[in-house]
């Protein structure tokens, strides 16, 4: 029989992974039994992809190896190619992300296989390629040439490069790397989940992550770190002492019982240990930056929803100040953050294929019953 | 705490709806309180789909007016249609229709909305679209001229006209038109499942659906109706008496523990209602056609799975063969099934949407604990 409903699943076990715990009482968050703590600053994204996918941490070689593939895997397919000005000109950029990666299927030779190993390569191609999408992307809607990859540069460092047009200074490319290493895995999530339903169906790795894209796109699970900088960028625009502006806003929108936007998470119930990282490198690029304005208005905020709602920033809270200060575009941000979770879906989609069994709840039926249909000529 | 981990959520609730009800023990199915035995041949596709959309059954004028705006909404958007001939000539039917589905939201006015009335707007299009794409594409890799729709057509003659060039026979599009009655809704359908999953984020209506399409992709659900197909033909070749052909090949196969697509089901114990309607409908088709083969070799099978397995046949057991008999290419059964369950999916969009809440799952950690990060310098 049907249990009672659980609106949301939260708390309900959908599946069985190795590949991230989250214990939210204490704040932690690990990638098979590395805490995120011991991870960002100190592994790569690389490493963490390689983790994800391939089940251990990298030796030296296999790192070396992986590192070629990416760099092998990341040309774009033909009709994306041939599509991307198309797209970039009437579609948003998650929406022709959607597009984009689904058109990517058809020039990758292993897109109908769901065996082991075209599953591998496929995950580290479709990382590869994430990142060069969202630059060309870009490059196509401003109507400039999307600089040449460079295979020197790891994922972070070249992503920076393709997309601003500039080699990035060194702490710019660390951080954004470690940012990656923050936003790769996170159980259950929304989107993960939509990948994980999809590839239940034995449906392909492609499908799985389009899948992923589209609910990733959503303003309440990747769409939040956008609002939280249009949010900052609104207060800001609004004239007078900006902290003064944050603390008056905030104080009222929360007694009208509004929700801010990047605090407060399904799972943490203390600070979320993604934000703990990001709120020192926010700190950093502000300073570096001269203009801490935004980081001064965060601080200010997260006080504010602490004192009143007792509520914790989550990942997307610092994250918008953290891409601000890269000079990443505000509407790319939840982009970004597909580029980093793609190592997620695809391990994710690897571990479902693995061992799989079909997600298919069951649903409450609260409509009528028993009516008895009239054809339209006597209705 | 989270609760016992359910493998692929079987019996737990995710969603409340009001659009379907399975009574699984009994094998009964109905849509908002008709049951389909009361509706299949006797009520529209197009009625149908303004029952789960729009709340009830259509007066004469309404459903007039959802005609009008299904004949006025079918036009493909202008990257699907510049597209066509690259997806069609590089991506299988599934891939290229998750593909073109996603193109499509550029050219949709409503795209960004989640507006009640946009929601409205955007699954008559959708549903007026799919049938339509479907046609396109078939005609693109085959090099043919897709002939115009005809506004005096309802979904599924114009539907059959558009793909195989010619105005269907009176009963034949009516028996497709009853078919794309008996799929356009089965509660929390892995497909169906998805698209609430990233609607719930507050994701639009064509990421969801697009979520849903690539769900449908996987062999263990929309891919089913093809195999079964496949299945017949490959028993068929093997040449001698193919009824005994069937009888020796599906007890050997049962025998080895395999699985024989189209039998079983997770929610129904006993015949899949809409399974009884396939199989008169097969049984017409195939008197109509002139060769009863597949119909015989089917009806075969089905008296072997259920005296060795007792398992009935379900929504995709006959519906493979009707679509055989009614001129469908085996590769396109999949997309067919599409174009009926738009219906319910952009249904179940307008629903999830009307009354949200994120759909968030828990896992079970199954992966190692407590381990040390070594610096790649170390390893």
């Amino acid at each position: 029989m049907a249990e009672e409903p659980s609106r949301g699943l939260a708390d309900v076990v959908a599946a069985a992974t190795a590949l991230s715990d989250i214990d939210g009482r204490a704040g932690r968050l690990s990638y098979r039994g590395y805490d995120i703590n011991d991870l960002a600053g100190r592994a790569s994204f690389e490493e963490i992809a390689f983790l994800l996918q391939r089940g251990h941490a990298p030796s030296r070689g296999e790192l070396d190896g992986y590192r070629a593939e990416l760099v092998a895997g990341r040309g774009l397919g033909s009709l994306a190619l041939q599509d991307l000005d198309g797209v970039a000109r009437y579609e948003q950029p998650m929406e022709a992300l959607r597009s984009l990666v689904s058109l990517g299927s058809a020039d990758d030779p292993d897109a109908e296989s769901n065996d082991p190993a075209a599953n591998l390569r496929k995950a580290a191609r479709l990382t590869a390629q994430q990142p060069v999408l969202i630059a060309a992307y870009h490059a196509a809607r401003t109507g400039r040439e999307l600089p040449d990859a460079d295979p020197s540069l790891g994922i972070a460092a070249n992503f920076l490069m393709q997309l601003l047009g500039a080699r990035p200074k060194q702490r710019a490319a660390e951080i954004f790397d470690a940012c990656l290493v923050l936003h790769a895995d996170h159980t259950m999530n929304a989107s993960t989940f939509a990948a994980r339903v999809c590839a239940a169906t034995l449906s392909d790795m492609h499908s799985a992550v389009v899948a992923a894209i589209a609910t990733l796109k959503g303003p309440l699970h990747g769409g939040a770190n956008e609002q939280v900088m249009r949010g900052l960028e609104a207060i800001r625009q609004v004239g007078g002492d900006p902290l003064e502006a944050v603390s008056s806003q905030v104080s009222r929108r929360l007694g009208q019982g509004e929700k801010i936007m990047g605090f407060g998470h399904r799972v943490y119930k203390t600070e979320d240990p993604r934000a703990t990282h990001l709120r020192w490198m926010s700190a950093e690029l502000a300073i570096e930056s001269g203009d801490d304005t935004f980081y001064r208005m965060s601080r200010r905020m997260e006080e504010v929803v602490l004192a009143e709602k007792g509520l914790y920033p989550n990942v997307d809270f610092f994250a918008a100040t953290v891409y601000h200060y890269l000079g990443i575009p505000t509407d790319l941000f939840t982009p970004v953050f597909s580029a980093s979770r793609m190592a997620g879906w695809t391990a994710h989609v690897i571990e479902q294929h693995a061992d799989n069994r079909l997600i298919r709840p069951d649903s409450e039926y609260i409509g009528e019953s028993g009516l008895s249909w009239v054809p339209i000529e006597a209705r």
